[in-house]
């Protein structure tokens, strides 16, 4: 009966590719570790489903650790569900040696989620990965958005420049504050409001709430926003209570609406094409880079310029080349 | 008198290198500017400049944000002054948008080694940089150890995989923690720990430094350490007033000892000169690409992938190869 063997995990991809057209979860959860493994046929696929995509509004969420963005996530995709639309979640976590386990923690409190058939959550770790966490990230999406659900939501912990990047790289890209936790190290940035098209100011129950949301206000009138003609708006929620929930999704509407009238979302959607490119390059660098130098030659050239008879960066230009000219499209 | 003329920034680079030969702290940071901003001439110098080092020991010192290293790395760059030894201190700072400006004033505090003129203090902040972290860091590391300097110290602080990594490349890195700042986030975790020479408990005068040590012992005992043969050390320190410092330089001074006695120390600069190829690889990718998509061709395919008739996968093949074949040595 070779028609109803279970869907392995050494199915080839196609079939999994197959499968996951037709809206089958276990297929896309197993095409998705596929490709983060590296396998050759998976990432084969992945440029075939790339095809499919390009219909989800992606909602990137990114503030700093204890801000709530796993409930404000798990807030936002039920409220996406009640208008009937599907979600996809990917929650990436650095896997920062100093934060790890607390944000694995708040991962639990998204698992009411799991329940509901038209979410899929999917947990990004830096540790498993072959490529970096910036691309994984977007082939995640890529799979999401070809299995065809309406909505994708990425949330990252932004802690280090590469996460707020990853959060930069949606169509809308909400970042969170918070009150209470001082302006140490965990207070809102300049740097970070430049890429912000929404701010949410959480658990605005908490004393504090209007303040933070006056400083954001102030700062908002100093810098360039991210978008000509668009000011970021200032949501204040309560994910836990789902306060304001209602009103964040209107934002993210009004968002996308001002891109689509204003000619802002193919240029936005053309700008991260190009960091994918980037990140793609990248990583393949990074591999090939991995392969070439398995080898005693090189090892010897290491060894030189430990020892000073040989500079990095001539080693550097000779080991792009024979990269580059050795390139067997992996 | 032409010979008279002031060191200008424009000073050709070769006159910096030669300025810097002889120990002109001036002409160190301009040179160190210069590299940093990417200049040509710089970039060559520096090669050169190169083969004179490799003499410095390197330290590292990660840890988080609160655990006072930039208080122990001052503190240590005065014990090794003390014992006539010459001292540069690289003090990265990630521009995290999250936690930016608190380092900066942890900074301040390292202000008292600047009336020494056998130290020389450089800061180091993402923006700016033409390239990436890790590999400006290890070009200023370079710059210092050809200057002369006997000991070099590279602080960075642990939020993100990339900073950890920094630390990771020197030839004794020191993982600090601290009492009373919880497990929430600020907690050192097994990950941090497999990177670690030598652990610190700084701020030992505080409540709870006997657990911390015990927490470290405990997790010592359980995963692999980085150099075989060699236990990391647990030192307490209170680096405010000094305390555990001369015993701080002791193990550091066996660290070396040992892996020097063991051969272990070669092979750890052949890996760091791995690193550092790599690091310089990623970067020479980076603005080759930056450099060679400035056109409307290029303009033209991410507009296509983000209308879906291209794969980004065929892109950055693409654009590898032209990246190789165009290269011109920037």
């Amino acid at each position: 009966m070779p028609d109803v063997v279970p869907l392995l995990r050494s199915a080839p991809a196609h079939e999994l590719a197959a499968r996951l057209r037709q809206e089958d979860r276990l297929a896309l959860s197993r095409m998705i570790s596929a490709v983060e493994a590296g396998r050759s046929d998976a990432r084969r696929e992945l440029r075939h489903l790339f095809a499919l995509g390009g219909k989800a509004h992606v909602v990137g969420i990114t503030g700093p650790p204890g801000s709530g963005k796993s409930t404000l996530t798990t807030a936002l995709a039920k409220a996406y569900r009640a208008r009937g639309e599907t979600v996809g979640v990917v929650a990436v976590d650095p896997s920062s040696p100093f934060t790890g386990g607390a944000i694995l923690g708040d991962r639990i409190r998204m698992m009411e989620l799991h329940d509901d058939p038209g979410v899929f959550v999917r947990s990004m770790a830096t540790r498993g990965l072959t490529g970096g966490l910036a691309r994984s990230t977007m082939d995640v999406v890529a799979l999401l958005d070809a299995f065809g659900k309406d909505v994708i939501v990425v949330e990252t912990v932004g802690v280090g420049q590469d996460e707020v990047e990853i959060a930069r790289t949606a169509d809308s890209t909400i970042v969170v504050g918070v009150p209470g936790l001082g302006d140490h190290i965990q207070s809102i940035k300049a740097g970070v409001l430049e890429i912000a098209d929404i701010l949410v100011v959480n658990k605005a129950d908490l004393p504090g709430a209007q303040q933070v949301v006056n400083d954001l206000r102030a700062m908002l009138s100093l810098g360039a926003t991210r978008t000509p003609g668009w000011t970021p708006p200032i949501q204040e929620t309560v994910a836990t209570t789902a306060r304001g929930i209602p009103e964040l999704v209107k934002q993210i509407d009004a968002h996308v609406q001002f891109l689509k009238d204003s000619g802002s979302w193919r240029a936005r959607r053309a700008e991260n094409a190009r960091r994918q490119v980037l990140g793609i390059l990248e990583d393949h660098v990074r591999s090939a880079f991995e392969r070439t130098i398995r080898s005693e030659t090189w090892e010897a050239r290491f060894r030189n310029i430990a020892a000073r008879t040989e500079d990095p960066y001539a080693v550097a230009d000779e080991l792009l080349r024979e990269v580059a000219l050795g390139d067997d499209n992996e």
